[in-house]
């Protein structure tokens, strides 16, 4: 899975095999089954990880229990509880596997520790910073001015992969829509 | 207004005199009456603005002509269109002053320079933008779980200020409600 690492990093900045494997000596190894959680709410987050292989979720749970899907995470991608990470206090979401899955861990110390050493690995993480601001950003934006329909198509657009990995009500949760509501929309 | 900046980058990492001189050099001023815009949909988006004195909005307009409020910006606030501005796109919201205001400008690639010339710049930035993100998926998740009711009781904690400084029918529209229900959240 290192291999596929090193790809996602020097989509951004180039790497020496030296530099890589200096990073890659700050990563842990981790598996999980399908259904298993990687984050549950008042969990100390400690890491943030990288996908190299499988699909999770990231949910916030309301007052009336209900789910809300906050994020999607499948290979590249990377998922935590970023509020619980980056201010170091107990999670607010819940992160589970929608498959058997495979990450690369990164503490909160080795993240720093890196972006301190290496120059080029603070620019990798606001280069992915920035970017995930305007993915959020955009999210937001179609949350506040598009119907769930329109929403649905865009999903569907952006990743269609995705619509063949989970059950129906999972989209559903991500739009904010009943399961019965959805169902209107794939005629 | 250069002191103010100076001590709101220190508030995240040190600087010496010569660094701030330095830095400080690639920022241009710029100041805007009340009712001025700052960027228009469509505009190429060459700056980030860093506000020294004032309040601003980011606005998008739906299809129906409808302006949801994005983000407020005042005084140590960073405000652009990120999405144009990290791209280099056109924009796809307008920025207007609710007062007059005084801004420090910051271009694309003077932020580059600056990022690459100064480690603990690219630090700065990230850290601005891991801190921006948060704030965003808290107001994407009271967005999604809380009433307007609810998310009018949290801004007025947030920010009481702002209260003051704007019409309640700026509030109204950032919290995406009519003008109508918000005046029974008043009483």
């Amino acid at each position: 899975m290192s291999k596929e690492l090193r790809q996602h990093i020097e989509e951004i900045i180039p790497l020496t095999d030296k530099d890589f494997s200096y990073i890659l000596s700050h990563f842990t190894e981790k598996k999980l089954k399908k259904h298993q959680y990687l984050i549950q709410i008042g969990d100390k987050v400690a890491h943030t990880y990288w996908v190299s292989n499988g699909l999770l979720k990231a949910t916030y749970t309301d007052e009336k229990e209900k789910e809300h899907i906050i994020q999607f995470a499948m290979e590249n991608w990377w998922i935590t509880d970023y509020q619980a990470y980056f201010t170091q206090t107990k999670a607010i979401l819940n992160v589970d596997c929608l498959e058997a899955t495979e990450l690369l861990c990164l503490s909160y110390e080795n993240r720093e520790k890196l972006c301190k050493e290496l120059h080029k690995m603070e620019h990798f993480f606001r280069r992915k910073a920035n970017n995930g601001f305007i993915a959020l950003q955009k999210r937001m934006l179609s949350f506040m001015t598009n119907s769930s329909e329109t929403r649905y198509d865009l999903l569907l657009k952006q990743y269609p992969t995705l619509f063949q990995r989970v059950s129906k009500s999972i989209i559903a949760a991500y739009l904010g829509v009943s399961r019965e509501t959805l169902s209107r929309f794939n005629k």
